[in-house]
């Protein structure tokens, strides 16, 4: 099997490979590949505090080129990326609107209001789950406001969203969203950490999906399996803003070359999150012949609602498999390191519902 | 005419009285009244920043009475009563709970989020107009979360609440939702700005409402006519973390006796709400005859949905009746400057409801 | 005498004349003149949050016109003042020059820091105390800096300088720092909180001491005797931005006119601040001739450098003397409700220094 | 030659030697070495956010180890290890003292202020450069304050202390200042970025520097050579603390073990810097044999006075040595990728002092 070549480090580490855990809990957990590892040794690096480090270039280069963008900067995190794009976009006194669930809003520990200024403003998913409407932005975006009110100035959509289950938005849909808030005058944020979950699922180029954003973030360590970094996007002007916004975090990092090399290679595994997205239908299928209620997945997340969620989470753990919390419900993720074999082990060991686990339940989850 | 002894200052100043645009935007609009004037004038002083003012210990020491607190803090808005509450229950990290539309959320400029430090969470009026139900306290509460994720630490509550239309809860509803809260682990601010409404609407003391509540804010001069100033009360402890946030804000005034005099009077004056609130009712219904949507209101608040917010405000001006908006609404408050005559010349200003102009507006508003 | 015609209110409280203490704290201390009282209670008033009021507007324009600036806005205190002028001119990854001690340093609770943003780097009184010179400017604000470095965006000067004494700079030399500040792409702000002092000393009008300020502070509660508020002026722009920040921070008040109504008759009394000034000299002669260390007065602050600072400042509270501490030392401050008699009395009070209570203390002080 | 066995990959992109510039900008340019490269490509990794990267654990644990912490926790830079201790540190309304200069100051961006919260008051070099005396310490903490003055939190000392010229501490004279901090209530804050380099000059184990330290940073990529990282060592309860701040800031990493790998080999490497250390004192004695103003230096940073700072960097860079602006002069630090020949063909590009190039220059540099 591929994926056993794949991940030797990982096959070492879990020789008891019967017992092992099965870890479904986010596509964050996949280890480097060994031409990620290879890549890095090799790297070509600078200090990219002081000058621009030739391997960061290099990527930031081409993610941008992928994106549509003019220019990109690497952060160790895309709660980082997604920081500096709204500290780029919001001042004191701003609101912004989000589709309610975000990551902005939900999973970076209030950043996106205390620090990058902003009063959210959730928007219900009108257009589909994860998805809000033009109209929608119109409406909140309101129009002429007094001197002592929120200004809302910017919409940060999230395509896959997680919270809503890893949903997909279309580039039309997208472009119709965006352009409706430029037109109200707002500043478009896409947190695209899983575009290249949408792009593969929907057979467009990754540019597709980011038309009329202003500024855009991807991770390199969910699904494409590099360990550390994601990037974020813009113009030349808001990139030369990043940057400086980056040091304010304690983001710049020296001969970070070693990581983006890894980024590099994982830029080239954009098409295996297929594979993920079969697996990840294959597994709420086989939950759902088991009597759990989990939904056709659009991409690598699979929702389960259950009655008891922190119950149910310890069970799961205790037969093998880790699951997380999202939404008030059980979050599966399928990711490179999760193969056919695992799947089927998944689903014998979390076998059938029992009565009175199935539910609406009411505990909050995040990552 | 009572009201016309009342307020000599504005009959002196609107003698043109037919022409004269009636003023329905906001109950701050009132004038101080020969009692408070006399009051200020002859006010007992002392520097309060240095010592403490005799006649704000005075305001401060009977305001924590009425709400059953230890004590009190007069703040110069209740924009900063509010922000102190919430500034000394909040840090970098955590969420906090709010009924959708409240005035923490939607009319102070986002200081909750990026000076208080919370992540708002926004609860559906799921219990009524303005109004939150225990259980959707404990389900948004959530349990124990991760290390990285958001710590919901407080419910904020309003009461009437404003952008709801002036709503009153009762004290065993918010007794039981503040219980919630606490069984859950947060604390509870209440934005008492018009609680008086809600004890003179109900017939019951101010301190049956704040029952569970760990903080208070109540504004003198929305309704009751003081010139400036609000009180913030809560435990001994608060308060003396609450000078010094006060400090800090720039908040802390010399001889604020002045103002505190006028406090005093203002606090004579709760029961003739109902007067505001029987007017209100009136109007209500006077716009319902000549064809508007205007629900009965519980207090002194009128909302009225119509088709085109900006138009409408601007025909309502034109007309010479002031109003504002609101949830997308036509606002009208009735307050202490506006009499029984006001009322019907501004039905008849305002007139019959012509085609097309009914309906439910995109306009946000504030105030 | 005089001074007992002026504070009929303050007599009424202190009928046990002798044993009551001379309070020199501070000059923030004093009670409102009979005129400002009934000026207060005659106040036309509006809403100044949703307009202006009239009074509000009177103030603001007179004060802009005395500072040469376009236009101006009230505060309830001077740190709120001072607190906005930082906002508006500073963000993020920018440090301000400011003489060491300054008010916005030391006395305004950090918020120029953690509020308005910028990192401060204190400059030495390199031009005699309280003063800065035009080289020691250029040379702080430096030149280009890299994208990873603070970026040096104000001067905040102080005149009179509070901490040094009550030192005045005169319009030679504000013009010149300010000049060279300009020059290097400095804003300047003035904090003038008792500038009236310097205005007053050097015989010069107000708009003098202000040349190539684009922000003035300047307090009415301080000397001049109102019982509340500060105004800061600027640009027509400033000031527009200035209003939406004070409503951020609780300061928009509603019928502020009465405060403001005390600050036009504050106005008048700028002259007589001279007595201040004579009975200031009078005290720290004698007090040296009583053997203290108290350098002549430049105003109205005597320092007195002691060995002791706690237990001098607890001494001279017992003998009926109320000091306060400041820059390590005992500051003794004259003001409007203090006349010939109270100084000659604090002397007596005082009365010769003891051995070993001079010296250079250890304790900081504020206020 | 040992040097170049170490830097193969360096040696590959600077074929053309003669005409490659000597970089002596600062210690944080080094290239990985093989042994690193190596430990990152067979790392064992985990997700550092969900759980705990066991090659991290394994870094964090030996630093705290050698600090003489209980725990430890791993930053992307040194920044973030200082910013997330004065975070955990400081309230708004705190205080903190550290040396005039230091890099929390002068070169974070204002962080320290304006997101940790904290008011900065710089303390002279009273007891050698870069180092200042309890008394000093003593005076400035002061002692009980009034509720609306600023509170002093915090003592952040830095070791070797970088703008004074990578000056050493020496062990009695910290614990001394800690403890006199410690018992006027301040907490202690170590920023030890180079504290291996004072460790190594004075022969003494790192933990003999961190006596009386509540929190220290140390950093791995500023002279041991690893290519992104610092250690923030503390109490168990501030790492909990700390691991949640990282994550805010955008801090949290997944597979960190790659970076955390290379961190363990740098830990190998602390003796090397002796060598660094000796190169340094030649290249000073080399400058001041050619007449410039270069000063025995204490550990490996150089800095030269000189009477035009960017003239004179740009003419250093021109002759093909690199050199950056730090406390007005120039700065020049030897590092792991300098070598013997490097000093001395650093020394013939510069060359003799021109006439007039001596001075004290007037910008301010940083990094």
């Amino acid at each position: 099997m591929r994926t056993r070549t794949r991940r030797p480090a990982r096959r070492l580490s879990t020789a008891k490979a019967d017992t092992a855990p099965i870890d479904l809990r986010s596509d964050t957990v996949t280890r480097p590949t060994p031409e990620m590892r290879k890549a890095m040794a090799a790297a070509e690096v600078g200090d990219d505090v002081l000058d621009h480090d030739p391997t960061m270039a290099e990527l930031e280069e081409r993610v941008a080129g992928l994106l549509g963008a003019s220019a990109a900067l690497w952060t160790p995190s895309g709660s980082m990326g997604n920081l500096i794009a709204l500290m780029s976009h919001l001042q004191r006194g701003d609101s912004f609107l989000a589709p309610a669930g975000s990551h902005v809003l939900d999973a970076e520990l209030g950043t996106a209001a205390w620090l990058a200024g902003g009063m959210p403003r959730p928007l219900e998913h009108d257009a589909g789950p994860g998805r809000v409407s033009a109209a929608a932005v119109r409406r909140a975006a309101g129009g002429d406001a007094p001197y002592y009110a929120l200004t809302t100035r910017l919409l940060c959509l999230e395509n896959t969203h997680n919270a809503a289950g890893g949903t997909v938005t279309r580039p039309e849909d997208h472009a119709r969203v965006a352009s409706a808030a430029k037109a109200a005058g707002l500043a478009v944020h896409l947190d695209g950490a899983r575009l290249w979950h949408a792009a593969v699922k929907l057979g467009v180029p990754l540019g597709a999906l980011t038309v009329g954003s202003d500024t855009v973030q991807v991770c390199l360590s969910k699904g494409l399996g590099a360990p550390v970094g994601s990037v974020v996007a813009g113009s030349v002007e808001f990139v030369q803003q990043a940057r400086r916004l980056r040091k304010m975090l304690g983001g710049g990092v020296r001969q970070g070359g070693v990581l983006a090399a890894a980024g590099l290679v994982a830029l080239d595994r954009v098409d295996r999150l297929a594979e993920d997205h079969a697996r990840a239908a294959t597994l709420a299928a086989g939950l759902r012949e088991r009597g759990w209620r989990a939904p056709e997945p659009e991409t690598n997340i699979v929702l389960v609602a259950v009655a008891d969620l922190p119950g149910t989470l310890a069970r799961f753990r205790e037969s093998g498999v880790l699951a997380s919390a999202m939404s008030g419900k059980v979050r599966l993720m399928t990711h490179a390191d999760v193969g056919d074999a695992e799947i089927t082990a998944a689903l014998d060991r979390i076998g059938p519902l029992e009565q009175g686990q199935a539910g609406r339940p009411a505990v909050r989850g995040a990552s």
